[in-house]
């Protein structure tokens, strides 16, 4: 299988970049294609900017979404992003890998999936009408492809957990997990999370590889988070609302996950 | 009072433009004395890296926790990094207004977050013991000064309802109004979330301004969200999850807002 990995840490020489290596080695042990989207070794641009839609009419004002359609359907991207897209479609599964900074992805992730994911390759795909929402959440571009996230961070797991101070993990990436990877179609797997990385030790790390090699290892069996499809049933059409008889009664991220416990 | 206004759009002849624009003259009419960090004009470099601790020894893996830590409190900060601290020390009211791209800021704006939230300033400040975590979540450099966000959106105000598909507005913006603003000490006001964007005439633009331009009057005196401090009682130290006694059984991010509801 293709594996795409997208990696967004400054340092080679951390545990993110043993990590990704590990990785690198596990897949193509397994038998599997690698490719590394090491977004500061190719010095990735961050920003999106006009510059991102170099055809568009000057005498107008830059409108991201447009002319970021515009760009996409005729040919006319920065050749920096149209690599990247080739790259997704190439990919029978992608892994996203970074330090959680400010409870999120690093801005240069941030940033390639903004000008990476066009109008028309992950959003504005598909048809409007009474039934359907265009193609997002479970179908899109990208369905049929798997997506993991490898997240370090310093924090305990206690202070991610269900009460503790930052929010419950889960919760922390939905944004990216529905929001960025779900959206345009794929199917999710639960997140490989380490905690405490200031606390890393000889023995940790060996465990914390370990943990990591049999999650890749089942990479392709491993059963996504079972995120609610927008155009299967579960929602109103167009306020996008789930149905009544849906979670009855809930509310917040947990409820588009179809039985994930009761209400909390 | 003096506010400063962090802004992250690329095009000034747009929706947020206009309502940038009408921020800083209505602050100004009432008295106030304004900054704008416009990101984009500024051509704000996104991408933390090694370039932003110029002071280091580079025969060391450049750690980006630790070399911040060493270029805040040697004074050896980029240029461009010391300024938005000065900036921030300076206001009273602190708006960080923007697009919602993908489910969070744009990746400009979060830039600014990793490289102006030095190790020292905005987190690694206080005392760690059995009582304090550090002075965070409702204490620490910027304790006493207000923000509050200013946000865009295309999606419907039903999609980002407490059932709709994309997660609670309160959810999405939670990583960054708790997990940005709250925790190194802002008192964190209601946000001004602006729902399907293109469907923008002069009369909802019109209701828009009018109803930005009260939440700007009021700036002083809106209640802050009531969000739990971390020191004072309401959390177990070190574990960092909230004691029995609070918000018993509750889970997830309302649960530390005190007085926010009842299960959901």
């Amino acid at each position: 299988m293709n594996v795409l990995l997208v990696y967004a840490h400054p340092e080679p020489r951390s545990l993110n970049g043993s990590l990704k290596n590990f990785t690198v080695e596990r897949l193509e042990r397994a038998g599997h294609t690698v490719q590394v989207s090491d977004l500061y070794a190719m010095n990735w641009k961050a920003t999106l900017d006009a510059d991102d839609a170099p055809a568009r009419d000057l005498a107008e004002p830059f409108r991201p979404s447009t002319d970021s359609r515009h760009a996409f359907e005729g040919g006319t991207q920065p050749a920096d992003i149209a690599a990247e897209q080739e790259k997704l479609r190439w990919a029978d599964a992608v892994i996203l890998q970074f330090p959680l900074w400010w409870f999120t992805m690093p801005a240069i992730l941030k940033g390639w999936v903004e000008r990476v994911y066009a109008y028309g390759f992950a959003y504005g795909v598909g048809e409007h009408s009474d039934r359907r929402w265009g193609s997002r959440y479970g179908e899109g571009t990208l369905a049929g492809k798997r997506a993991m996230l490898i997240v370090t961070t310093g924090g305990w797991e206690s202070h991610y957990g269900p009460r503790g101070i930052n929010g419950p993990i889960d919760d922390i990436l939905f944004p990216i997990q529905h929001g960025v990877l779900y959206y345009p179609g794929f199917d999710v797997l639960p997140p490989f999370v380490v905690y405490r990385t200031s606390r890393m030790d000889d023995a940790r790390f060996a465990q914390t590889r370990e943990a990591l090699g049999e999650r890749l290892d089942r990479l392709w069996e491993t059963a996504p988070i079972a995120f609610r499809q927008q155009n299967a049933g579960a929602y109103e059409i167009p306020a996008l609302t789930l149905r009544d008889e849906i979670a009855p009664g809930r509310t917040g991220f947990a409820a588009h996950v179809d039985g994930a416990g009761a209400a909390s």
